[in-house]
C-alpha cells in the first residue's frame, strides 16, 4: 500500500475526533472548513499522516482513510450498524480472507464494505437488497472504499431464497431475519455461521426461535455497550453522553442430521 | 476449505454453550465426557456440523473450529483479552489481508492468532514476547489455529525497540505500553494505527500522555461492555452474571511533521 | 439513636466487604469465624464502630446494622431485589415519612423493610403475600430490622383486589404485576405512583400495556446496571465480575378523568 | 396529604415524559405551551391527577409534584447529581426519618431536598456551601419543595471544619471531598456513613485514600448506569441515547479505636 498521497486519492482530513472530512485530492482544488481552507495540491507527493495548516493557520492531518473511516462515513446517514457491531459481526461470523459470504440487506453498504474488506483477496460477498433505491448509493460507497470488485449486489428479496450454495457465512441486518433462516440453512456449509443484527427484542426472539426450529445450534445473543473515556490526568472519567443501544447480535451454527 | 472431517483434523465437539471440547480426530480413539464417550472414527468422512450421539445417547455436534473458538480456548487459561476486545482491536487497528503488524506481548497467542488470521495470505505478524516461558505454548497455539506461518515470535523486549519499519499497525497488550510508544512511532507508516489494550485506568492515562507527546493524533479510549441475552419467549432477559470489565482499548494514528 | 452497644442489640461484625456477620450481642456468648472467635461480652457498653480483635488477633469492627445491611442479609437468600433497585423503587414511588403504601409480594421482606424504614414514624405498609410459607420468615426479618410495627403482612392474593383506599403508592415485585394494575388504580390517590419490578421483558411489556389501558400516565421503564470500582492508586479499574441484570423498574402515575 | 388542588399549590403539568411544567396555580392565570394554554382556575378544587384539555384540545395531566420532580427540575440547570444517584446516596448513607445529616456543597439544593425529604419530621440537614451566589437559589428551591424547615444552609467552607457533632451521616457532592474526610470523622457517630459523589476517577482515588488513612472501613466505590427501555409490543428495545456517566459513589463507615 502506497505511503504517498497521489492525485485522485481519497484522504481523511482530521481536525479533531468530531471533525473529519473525507476528501478527494484534486489538482487546483481547495477544501473549505470553518477553520479555513486547505490547498489540496500541496498534499500531492506528501506522505499520509502529514500535518498541514489551513489558511487560518489551524492544523489538520491528512490521514489515509481506513475501513473504519469508510464505515463511519457511510453510517452517518443511517446510523443502523455501528463500527463496534460491525467488528463483532465479522468476528462472530468467522469471515476472513477467502470466505464466501451472503449478506442482506445491503443498505448503505457499510457492513458490506467491512465484510468485503476481510474476504480479500480471494473471497466474495453476495449482498441482497430488495429496495432498489439503496443500490446505487451502496455501489458508490463500495467503490469509494475500494472493495467493489469483491461484492455482487443483488436486487433480490432474500426472504424468497438464496441462490448461492456452500457459503461460509450468512450475515443479516434487516427487518425480518427470521424469514431468511431456512434459506440460510440451505445456503450454508455445515458448521458455518449465521449472524443476525436486530435493534428490537421482538426480532431477536423470533429469529432465535426460527434458528432452533431449523437445525441451528450454539445460538447465542449478545449486546455490546460501548463507552468512550475522557482520558486526561486529573479529569479522567467516562464521557457523559453515549449511545445506549444499537442492536442485539445473534449468532448460531448449522448442524447436520447424520 | 474442506467440508469433510478428515483424520488428524481438529474439531469442536459442541454439547452446549458452556461445554465445548477441542479434539483431534484420531483413528481408534474415543473422547470421554460426563455425558458418555464419542467414537471419533465415526466422524471421519462426515461433514462438519454433523450431529453425533454419545454412548449415553446424548447429542453432540462436530463443529469446525473457527478463529473465535481458538481464541476462546487459548484465553480460558489467562483471561486477558476477550473475543469482543480482539474483534474491536482488529477493527480499530485497520489490520486486514496483507497487513504487516507488530504485536506485543505474545502471551498465549490469542490476539496473535486473530491478527494472523486476518492478515492472510500475504501479510505478516511480528510478535514480541520478553517472557521466554510463554513462547513455546504460544507457538503451539498458533500451530493449532493454523496460522503459524504468518507469525514470527520474537523473544525480545519491545520496550527496547522495534526492528521492523513501515508497518501497518502496532498492537499492544502488555503491562507498560507507554514505554513502547516512541518505538511504535518509528516503526509505523505515516497515518497508521497504534492500538493498546490495558485493564487499568492508570495504564491508559500514561499511554494517552505518551501518544500525545510523541506525535500521534486521533487518540481515543473506549470500553466495551458485553452482555448476553437469555432469549426465550416469555422469559427473555439479560443474563444475571456478566463480565463487568476486561480492559480499555486506546486507539491513535501517527501524524508526520511536514 | 443510641451510640452504645447494649445487650441483645444486633451488630454487624465487619471483617471485609465480603465477610460481614449479623450477630446478636448476648452475655457469655462468643462468635466464631474462620479468623478466630470474638467475645461478644467485651462489646457491651462500647460505642458502635469499635474495632475488636478476634482470638487470632484479626481485627473486626462492630458496626451498627443499617437498612442496607438488613436488606442485603435478607436478599442473600433469594437474590430477587437488589439494594440498588430498592433505592430506585423507593425514590420513584415517592414514598417517604408518612406515606401509606401497598406492596406485593412480601417475599423475604427485604423491599418491605425498606419501604417501612422510610414511611416512619406515621406511615404504614400493607404488604400482600399469597404464599403462606413466606410469611413467618418475612415477619422475623421485619422484626430484626426493627420495622415490624409499620407493616401489616396480609396473606391474601393481591390479584384478587386491594382493600386499602387512597394510598400514596403501590409497589409490586411479583410474577404477574399486570393483573394488579386495575386494583392498584382503585387503591391509589390521584397522581400517585405505581412502581413495578420485573426480571423479564415479557413481564414489562404486559405491565406497560395494562398501565396504559387503565388510566396511568408517565409510564417509564428503566434498568440500572451497577458496577463496583476497584480503587487503588496504580490499579484502579472496574471490577471484573458483576451482576449483569436484576430487573427492570416500571414507573407510572394515576391520572383521573375529569 | 391533600388530594385536592388548592390555590397557590404547585402542580406538575404533564404532557409527555419530555414535556412537564412546574406551575403555581393562581386565580385568573393561564399557562401557555406550544400545545395551547391552560386555564389554571379550572383546576382549583379538582383532584390531583385530573386530566385537562388545553385551548388546542391537547390533554395534559395535573400531577402532584413529587420529590423526584423537584430534584429533576432543580437539576436541569446544573446536571450534577442525577435522581438515580440521589436515590443511591440516600440508601447508602442510611439517612431516614429522624437522621441528622451534614451535607456539602448545597449547590442548587437538589440533593439537599432529597435528604431533607427523608429525614422528616424530626431529623435535620446541615448543608455547607462556600459559594455565596448559590445560596439564595438553593433556599428558594428548598421552599418550593416544601422542605426548608428541615435544612440549615451554612455559608461556610466545609474543608475548614464541621460544627456539628454526633451526626448520622456526612454526604459530599463537591470538588475536593478528600479534604473533608478528617472533619467528617470528627463529626460522625461511630459506625455511621460518609458518602461522596464525584465525576472523575482522580477524585475517587484521593477520597478513598483519605478514608483509609482516617479510620474509615467498608470503603466501596460503585457506579450506576441507568438505561431507559422503549416498551411497546413489537418494538421493545433500550433507548438509543443515554447518559453514559454522571459520577462515582463512594461509601464508607467510621470505625473507632478501642
Amino acid at each position: 500500500m502506497s505511503q504517498t498521497i497521489n492525485e485522485e486519492d481519497s484522504i481523511l482530513l482530521y481536525l479533531n475526533r468530531k471533525r473529519t472530512y473525507l476528501v478527494k485530492v484534486e489538482k487546483g482544488k481547495s477544501f473549505h472548513t470553518h477553520k479555513g481552507f486547505i490547498q489540496l495540491d500541496e498534499l500531492i507527493g506528501k506522505k499520509y499522516g502529514t500535518r498541514i495548516a489551513s489558511s487560518m493557520r489551524v492544523e489538520f492531518v491528512a490521514l489515509k482513510p481506513t475501513l473504519r473511516d469508510y464505515v463511519f462515513k457511510m453510517l452517518r446517514r443511517t446510523q443502523i450498524t455501528y463500527p463496534k457491531d460491525v467488528a463483532l459481526i465479522v468476528m462472530f461470523s468467522g469471515v476472513g480472507p477467502g470466505s464466501r459470504v451472503v449478506e442482506a440487506g445491503t443498505g448503505t453498504g457499510a457492513l458490506t464494505s467491512a465484510l468485503a474488506f476481510y474476504v480479500k483477496p480471494t473471497g466474495h460477498v453476495y449482498s441482497y437488497e430488495v429496495r432498489k433505491e439503496f443500490i446505487e448509493a451502496a455501489r458508490k460507497n463500495l467503490e469509494k472504499a475500494g472493495v467493489s470488485e469483491y461484492v455482487d449486489i443483488k436486487n433480490m428479496d432474500v426472504t424468497q431464497g438464496i441462490d448461492e450454495k456452500d457459503v461460509d457465512a450468512v450475515v443479516l441486518d434487516m427487518a425480518t431475519p427470521w424469514l431468511v433462516v431456512p434459506h440460510a440453512y440451505s445456503a450454508l456449509k455445515g458448521s458455518e455461521a449465521l449472524v443476525s443484527f436486530s435493534p428490537t427484542i421482538d426480532q431477536v426472539v423470533k429469529t432465535v426461535e426460527a434458528l432452533k426450529e431449523n437445525g441451528f445450534v450454539d445460538v447465542q445473543t449478545i449486546e455490546c455497550i460501548m463507552r468512550r473515556m475522557q482520558t486526561e490526568r486529573g479529569k479522567t472519567r467516562p464521557e457523559t453522553l453515549m449511545t445506549g443501544h444499537t442492536g442485539y447480535i445473534t449468532f448460531s451454527r448449522k448442524a447436520i442430521k447424520q
